[in-house]
């Protein structure tokens, strides 16, 4: 790494921390009143914020990106008055900072209690969309951290204007800037350095795709969340009722099939193959799904007008994001479990059964984020579960998994009164 | 990486995942039996398990070992059984695996829960002390985990022999022995490869030194508990009991100086310097302690017979693990926060004081897995904080803070159960 990029760095965190202390001091109706005003203020500036965003999606047309691309970056009034309206649901949640979670005299003499308390400074990077800038500026602020973000290139000129307006509004409340800092150099080498700035960011949050949670895994001296990448798969046990059966499936596929909580792989106990599977290709594919399937699923297709691929051991590892299944049929419930473990991210997982014991032992024996019983894997977020917010959804086991609302933001410290008590 | 390491580590990984879903399945009562069998067979195999510990010795004695660190590797009958007898207090404690976090009924008609489970696979890395192999194993297999463990090669035999007994213990009882694997080799290219080992390792805890920690830290793709380095300090506010505050003072730095909570920097406020410090310094050197202070500390212990030396950056950033203290005059409460925060590992830090508003300033701006008032940093302990077991002290914020119990071996799954319930 150059050395400018060193000492950028290193300010960088410098002022992300100084600025966090300032934001661990703050009471909820103070945190409350700053996100007050970074809406108002992001309200005022709506017009350059809306001009930044179409320099945006010139140079994005400019530089060939596709219609959907160029859609996600895209923010017009309507989708900025809504980015903004959020932020009035942030503040009406419960401030968790604060809280003591437990609270106990111990027999040596000392008071102690665990208080949740912010991280303290958080790293995050996206790709894309530019109301993640707002999302993660107002849920970090709202958990008393300070922030880093690194946004994607394409939407550059929208998170400079936007993350412009929200320090405007963080300093008009006497408070520092650099709670919301970005990074506005679209070079990779940054985000490398960013990884291992371990003495002042608490954690780093990726959000995008496999390559950067893997940079992330590989690089990051800092614990990091990995997530959001969802291989997730749906069992029908032989105890099942067929039609209701295929009804969650449906649903898991098609509801909104872009995003990491969509169905990718439906496994079927052989004893039903013959009677579910040709219903389901038949109302699948008038969906628009289109499958990739073992030779025994294959074959119940016979007949059928449908899009049907080979299953591969490649199939079973993709994360389709597009109205595509996998299908294999599974001799028992092992079976289906045994590929679950091979294939899953971890993300989320479930069994569709009319048999309370087979519910219990998938439930126990798979290892996933979310397992689901007779439920469709699409509840798998923030809002289904009521958390009201969602900084991301973590795929891995440590300090938050699934679907994290605010207090993934925040950790605990023990605090120990005493009356100048030693130990003995 | 030679191809024959990375096809050992594969090896062990694809065991202690296999081994950790038998593990899953048992209840609170079959892990207890487990337990008590593990420690009916090392009382069995003491003998084999005490020459083992004879011949570590025997080569540590070759190698040049000091009499300190030989002493902190042998095991004599009376060690062995104490270390066999703590069994019984961790089968004694309940069990956490299993408790539903939180329950509700959704909107959307699922029922949904957090359920504790274990991690599935915990590696460990840790130095010398052969008791540390069972602690750790009997602490993974009551929390449903399996265990991958690199002790130091100066207990391999006492390991291997330890290890072989549980093993042994673990097969008896039907269940795969691979739940607990240990690393014969002393080679570091595998500890290295270890840290990688993501597909099959949930969590690594080094439990070591700065080097090892920094080594996890820098290598691992895992999640890794960083922890047990203790650069800890007590301010002495300007309204303080003076004898009271170097009572507490001398506990924190002389009653087990060679432990990661013990005291390594007293800063005092320069109102209250002239009347305390030399108090301390007699008090203190009386009990063997030497001292690395600030000009104006050392100023105030002219005339007295102590080993006395200049304090630098270096010094400051020591964790002394001896009689060893660092001595500062601050300015006021600000400047003894600045200074905790340049130099603080995060372990234990305190103030001492009748004033509780300085004490509600330092706890909420002093960033720490254990922050004090009035009392000894020596109490950050999981059997002083009543937890029952200690896996590691951890220094970092995701996931566990402070003294790691049982609760910290687990994570939760999200379990939502429904009635063929589709998202809408």
């Amino acid at each position: 790494m150059f050395e400018h990029h060193q000492a950028y760095l290193q300010a960088l965190g410098q002022q992300a921390k100084q600025a966090s202390y300032a934001l661990a001091n703050l009471s909820g109706e103070q945190k409350q009143q700053l996100l007050s005003a970074i809406a108002a203020t992001l309200t005022a500036h709506s017009d350059t914020i809306l001009a930044a965003n179409r320099q945006d999606v010139v140079n994005a047309r400019a530089s060939g990106l596709s219609d959907a691309m160029i859609d996600r970056l895209l923010l017009d009034k309507a989708r900025l008055n809504n980015v903004i309206a959020d932020i009035d649901n942030v503040i009406r949640l419960a401030d968790p900072v604060g809280t003591e979670l437990e609270s106990q005299l111990l027999d040596n003499g000392l008071r102690l209690s665990r208080r949740r308390v912010p991280l303290g400074v958080v790293g995050v990077i996206y790709e894309a969309r530019p109301n993640v800038t707002v999302d993660i500026a107002v849920l970090a602020l709202k958990t008393g951290n300070a922030v880093i973000l690194r946004g994607g290139k394409e939407t550059l000129q929208s998170n400079v204007a936007l993350s412009d307006a929200i320090r405007e509004a963080i300093t008009a409340q006497g408070l520092p800037a650099d709670a919301v800092q970005l990074i506005q150099s679209a070079d990779r080498a940054l985000v490398t350095g960013l990884l291992k700035l371990d003495r002042y960011i608490d954690m780093i949050v990726p959000r995008g795709g496999q390559h950067l949670q893997r940079l992330c895994a590989e690089q990051a001296t800092i614990p990091v969340i990995l997530g959001g990448i969802g291989i997730c798969h749906l069992y029908a046990d032989k105890e099942v009722d067929i039609d209701k059966a295929i009804a969650v499936i449906a649903n898991a596929k098609v509801q909104r099939p872009t995003v990491c909580n969509a169905l990718d792989t439906a496994l079927v106990h052989r004893d039903i193959a013959a009677q579910l599977l040709p219903k389901l290709y038949r109302q699948l594919a008038d969906l628009g799904v289109s499958f990739y399937a073992c030779p025994q699923a294959k074959a119940l297709a016979d007949g059928f007008a449908v899009d049907i691929h080979d299953a591969t051991e490649e199939s079973y590892a993709q994360e389709w994001l597009a109205l595509t299944l996998g299908i294999k049929v599974v001799d028992d419930i092992d079976a289906a479990i045994a590929h679950i473990r091979q294939y899953s991210s971890g993300h989320s997982e479930g069994i569709l059964t009319d048999n309370i014991h087979a519910a219990a032992y998938f439930v126990n024996q798979v290892d996933a984020s979310a397992v689901y019983v007779n439920a469709s894997t699409r509840f798998t977020d923030g809002g289904q579960f009521g958390l009201g917010a969602e900084v991301a959804v973590s795929t891995q086991k440590l300090h938050a998994r699934g679907p994290m609302g605010l207090e993934a933001l925040t950790t605990y410290k023990w605090i120990g009164v005493g009356e100048y008590t030693a130990r003995r």
